[in-house]
């Protein structure tokens, strides 16, 4: 049974799983080395592709040589992973369930708020706008403190906010999007300071890269940043690499925070290892500091006490529940949050998008060719198997991928109520559902393309230069 | 018997002693809380100073509350202090012996090499000079690749010294200057560019101190270190609170650094627990950072391949030990080493003269008349206990303090042997020999203290910035 993987490899537990995965590296690269028959070695690397993915979908983690897999450790209270239990930390989403994770459980599981009708009503009382769709269709469900900010608000008195992006690669997808069009709507509404953080320091620590390749990455992103169309005098976009050797500011924060945080919290709220390297165990810190305002003494007149507010996706949060465990102690406001779901993978609510997977994702430089097909071909249909069937008991639209997606960028209210309708009722097919999902991402997409290719090398550095903004402090 | 703890004090382990002094500390506080009387607090507290004094006698660590004594595990290999046993790390030195450390044995273990005749005389044929008497006298005695400098030194490849201090507070003491004073003779010997760092990051993260305090005591203390004689044009000084956030090549070879060693690495070296703040563990980077050139662009041009040298104590050689295992990975040259001996307390060399204990310590501030007083007073003397005995059996100029300080600080060598002859005959008493020791230090204060009054706030921000040096790169 050794040449057939799949029939044994779900008794097997990650640990078995991680030991199998490492001896059939090993031989690979033994039958490489001594240039075996080509076909022997495309057999054994099949083998050890399939080994790695059973590895994936046992553990919910990449197969990284020489590292164990992590415990399933949930985020914040301990205990392992129960069946059926959602896994959700800066690194890994991962659900059973085709609806996705259960979003009410984690606001309980990390003591975070629920965005409910009367918070939205009060933001549209103090915006005197519609709120942002995003808020409309719980899309941003939980938050901290946001009635804070609001307070705050309410009184003149001024914050800003804080979002960032982890430059893993070149390739942004449209779910990376999600936080900087919300984030784009919030500056617009409330007319505050926006500082977005480039985490190129993390992504050298956690993948094989350079510190070269990743302030690449961390460039070509703000491009696509810039795109969303950020108004340069109000935002400062970062790169960790950059910034942290040119602001004591930030440098003063971030070593503070570590002052503040042991080993043993970060082992409990990231799950690190004593066999991670000194950097990702202190990485948290620079992620906390730009929470606090005497980070860009520049754009703040060097004043400590402006509140912060960060939307974000709700796996950041453990970032945020430990910046503000630690803020009261360095005599700073703690920041406030805004957290939205996951954007799912085009398989499936079980994981979010990854960039790191092409078929799981529609890339901002996708033509309207691959966004047709990739949606025709990968798209998770709520759908049933035969016409027939469809039209008497009509479509699910709470696993539907081309719905989700709809909920995300399909501005029209009346028009998505419409859909929901007659794709449950039976009366919409699941391939009509796909097309209007085609014909709304096409033309948002070749737009962005359109913004991105004026976004030229000049006003990347123009906005990631630390200066200040059109704000007084 | 519980009001008379040194009676029973000595049976009892670290752990117990630790638990007796946060007992009592809590038992002060209660009878302060209660309003007790005055003469009831005083016996609490003297108690409670007498049970710390003896948890440090015991473990050579100052008691912190809610911090429990470190394990005194010995450095690098992992097993744990035995009797006379000699402890040294970067925040403890500790011996039972009054000779001091066994420096042989620190060498073996240590696994760095001998400074012996041929490498000093190697030394003397380089530079063309009489070898400084801290080496001649073995106070620099142990190294790593010093060879190798020299090998480039003589093949015309230039190279750069790195050396540091930790600013705890403002007070220097003369045992403070030996890595200065032996520093500046080799910069002029080689006319090589000089780093010094100050690390106020650490003495902020070891310490209770906010970052104002530590950075303020940096700017003192390199007043006394520019008053040594340092060269502008080839010295460049910086606080690391400082230069850390105007420099990304420091930065990236911090995270370099943190990239790969990890969270074991530092545990086995620096005896880190799992309670120690992600600060601390991710300090050692900060220290190894400057013996890579890249971490000074404005100095070598950016230039990645300069060879640095370290002359240090040798309890900061864990620092560099760490660094010299990375170093490769990262494609970098290692840094060489001089390593020099402690500079012994007043009370005897069991242990270093440390600026917490203000009677242990020759400070750079002290008078005429607190230098001849610290030196009668506390010095401990290798003389007999009467006139009678000493003129009889003589003196032990290996355990007596003064003798010590003289090998330090005075230059004629023939002066010093014949001081060791007639103390060692009996020829000579303790203090005529203290007399000595007094006569040489007092100018050599009032000298170092007369330079300090025209170093300005002028010439230590000149110092302080970043800057290209009178070298070509």
């Amino acid at each position: 049974m050794a040449d057939s993987p799949n029939c044994d490899l779900k008794s097997l537990g990650p640990l078995q799983l991680f030991e199998r995965v490492t001896e059939q590296g090993e031989k690979v690269r033994a039958l490489k080395a001594g240039k075996a028959p080509k076909d022997e070695i495309d057999a054994a690397v099949r083998m050890l592709l399939s080994l790695k993915l059973s590895y994936k979908t046992t553990t919910g983690q990449d197969y990284q040589a020489g590292l164990p897999p992590r415990d399933l450790v949930l985020i914040n209270n301990g205990t392992t992973k129960e069946e059926d239990e959602d896994f959700v930390d800066p690194w890994t989403v991962q659900t059973s369930n085709a609806k996705g994770v259960d979003y009410d459980k984690l606001i309980v599981r990390f003591g975070s708020s629920k965005i409910d009708t009367d918070l939205i009503n009060r933001i549209e009382r103090a915006i005197g706008q519609k709120p942002h769709r995003f808020l409309r269709r719980g899309i941003f469900f939980s938050h901290r403190d946001m009635d804070q900010i609001l307070d705050a608000y309410e009184n003149k008195k001024s914050f800003y906010l804080y979002t960032g992006r982890g430059p893993s690669s070149q390739a942004m997808h449209v779910g990376h999007l999600i936080p900087f069009i919300f984030t784009k709507w919030l500056q617009e509404v409330f007319d505050v300071p926006l500082v977005i953080q480039l985490t190129d320091d993390e992504k050298y620590l956690w993948k094989d890269l350079t510190t070269e390749k990743a302030y690449e990455y961390a460039r070509e992103n703000a491009k696509d940043i810039i795109a969303c169309g950020f108004d340069m005098n109000k935002t400062f976009i970062f790169s960790d690499l950059d910034y942290l050797g040119t602001s004591t500011g930030f440098y003063k924060n971030i070593i503070k925070v570590q002052k503040h945080v042991t080993f043993n919290q970060v082992k409990g709220i990231f799950g690190f290892t004593d066999s991670d390297c000194i950097g990702k165990i202190s990485f948290p810190a620079i992620q906390a500091a730009p929470s606090f305002s005497s980070s860009f003494p520049q754009i703040f007149n060097g004043k400590e006490n402006i509140q912060c507010l960060i939307p974000c996706a709700i796996d950041q949060d453990p970032y945020f529940r430990m910046t503000r465990d630690v803020a009261p102690r360095m005599g700073q406001p703690k920041p406030a949050l805004l957290h939205s779901v996951f954007f799912p993978a085009l398989q499936g609510a079980q994981t979010k998008m990854s960039a790191s997977d092409p078929n799981s994702s529609i890339f901002l430089t996708d033509t309207p060719k691959q966004i047709k097909t990739k949606i025709n071909k990968h798209a998770f249909s709520g759908g049933r198997d035969t016409i027939e069937e469809h039209r008497k008991y009509g479509g699910n639209c709470d696993v539907d991928v081309s719905f989700m997606y709809l909920t995300f960028f399909l501005e029209d209210d009346d028009r998505l109520e419409q859909l929901k309708q007659a794709y449950t009722s039976g009366e919409l097919l699941t391939g009509e559902l796909k097309k209007v999902l085609i014909e709304t991402l096409q033309p948002l997409i070749a737009a962005h393309q359109e913004r991105r290719k004026q976004v030229t090398d000049e006003m990347v550095k123009q906005f990631m230069t630390p200066r200040k903004l059109a704000f007084e402090f």
